[in-house]
């Protein structure tokens, strides 16, 4: 089978790779129906994180079950599934907590951005559909297993929740569903920090009630405007900067809370967190304990979180994928074997 | 009127005052029944905090109103009144989100403990009891002004609830305070940690399930222990200290919370905290937002807090209660004029 192997900074090959087997009794091989390029992958394709040795990539991916191990009672082959962007088991102590993107078992995948992966804890990691859906909410399907149960998890962490004021950081894919979870989750205004008008129009599809395009001090003023001048409720980050970390610290009220998912590139000044009774919260999205609820809303055509894939190309341009990302050409790549 | 005075570190003076009066028509003038020493005072008598010239001290109070300007209208001359550790005028958009210690307009006091206090934003700062207490519930209501508020702000910033497990840092009169609020919010298990036994009776006298006398790794060991291996939900961080935070952060589970309420000294570990989905929200307590409901607790005798007091001294004798909590002989010293 074929797959992506990142090599080194901006290397990214599409090249034949040994087809993963099953290893353990809760593995599962899944035939990729989609995948897609995370933000987290251009770290490594920028050299912002090592790239030590040709290493294979991706790890957000919807597909149909090939194979299961002895011990998978929940999936079958022939069944469409998501998967979470890590492998969780879903029964250790900390699963049960709903915080399973901490799992006490958790594993990455040996790149995604493939024709087959190998998903450890199949059961604890992959939820199946009813039957096949319809190809047109494979986008929205594939948002599941990451971008979108990381916005999610931005505006779960910050507690939003009826009638709060949100602002959201980063106007990526994130970000963007980031804007529609505060939307669902109840959020009366939703600001949506951007300066591109096609992502502004995602951002407006998705509920945001305003746009501000300013940064730095002038977005900070232009939503405390928004927020009876004292910042809004909840402010979810999206970036990971310290840039958008620190916009994120401005614009947050006093004892409001701030949702984390960008991965984080720089402090955060918990001293002045704290004389403001601000929270912080955030880290890698608990995506099994979202995706249920998703799922729901996806199939119901409710929710369209595939809208964050402006661009779709066979996987084989994989290169191309990251390159159009890494330019911002594209907010994100779909990419079909 | 007499009051203290710290001229340096060590040296807190009783000595005569001009007599406060009324300066704006919203301020009160207060004359003290109760007053006591801080954790927070501390931070000045031990050097660590600079003390620049001859400074009135103290923030927490109870007492008797003997004047009120003339924009007052919620308490009156004779009232029984308890006040937060901070004027808040209750009324800004940040009071009505019950963030009343980031008041716009919050204002300090000039050393309560003394025989009168001026009390900025009567309205917004003080509340009255239904009729003169019992002189019996003088200590839990002079709790009420600061360290069993502050104790219940860790709480409710770690988002305690039914059925949570709680680990408390800080066997101080907040920490004790905070073991309260945890019982009183629902949690089924409340670790203190503490080592000493005096402490430790009080802890339990407030609900404590369990006592953990180890600190560092054991401490750790300990409370994972008690908690499936993985840690706390909600750990309550009383000191402020960098080894009592890292303590925090090492006995809460993967995705709990941290109240923090101890004032900072030492950084935390943003990045860890990030990856462990650990959340941390405190600082100064939203005082006027718990009271209402705590008075009613102590006023119906339902909750203790005067607990924490073990000393009483008359106000005259400033300078021992600072020395005595100084050298951890007190817990926390009541004073009366």
């Amino acid at each position: 089978m074929y797959g992506a192997v990142i090599y080194s900074p901006g290397d990214v090959r599409f090249e034949e790779r040994t087809d993963p087997t099953l290893i353990e009794s809760t593995d599962a091989i899944v035939r990729t129906v989609a995948s897609c390029v995370c933000g987290s992958d251009l770290w490594r394709y920028r050299g912002i994180t090592a790239v030590d040795k040709p290493t294979p990539i991706g790890h957000e991916f919807c597909g149909v079950v090939e194979q299961v191990g002895s011990a998978v009672t929940s999936v079958k082959p022939g069944d469409f599934v998501i998967g979470g962007f890590t492998a969780t088991d879903n029964t250790c102590a900390v699963c049960r907590k709903n915080a399973q993107a901490n799992c006490l078992h958790r594993s990455g995948y040996d790149g995604a951005q493939a024709e087959l992966i190998r998903v450890p804890w199949a059961d604890g990691t992959l939820l199946a559909t009813p039957a096949m859906p319809d190809d047109d909410l494979i986008p929205s399907l594939l948002a599941l297993s990451d971008v979108m149960c990381t916005g999610w998890h931005a505006a779960v962490s910050a507690g939003v929740g009826p009638g709060d004021s949100v602002a959201v950081v980063g106007d990526g894919a994130v970000g963007l569903s980031a804007v529609l979870a505060a939307v669902q989750l109840g959020a009366s205004t939703v600001i949506a920090m951007s300066r591109h008008e096609q992502r502004q129009a995602v951002a407006r599809a998705f509920g945001a009630t305003h746009i501000v395009a300013e940064r730095g001090e002038d977005g900070i003023a232009k939503i405390k405007d928004l927020t009876d001048g004292i910042g809004a409720d909840r402010v979810l980050e999206c970036v990971g900067t310290e840039q958008a970390r620190l916009q994120a610290v401005g614009s947050v009220r006093p004892s409001g809370d701030i949702g984390l998912v960008g991965v984080p590139h720089g402090d955060l000044p918990t001293d002045a967190l704290f004389w403001n009774n601000v929270g912080i919260k955030g880290g890698p999205a608990h995506v099994r304990a979202y995706l249920p609820h998703l799922l729901d809303l996806v199939l119901a055509r409710k929710i369209n979180p595939g809208l964050v894939f402006d661009l779709e190309l066979p996987l084989s341009q994989v290169a191309d994928a990251y390159t159009e990302m890494d330019e911002r050409r594209a907010i994100k790549v779909l990419l079909r074997p």
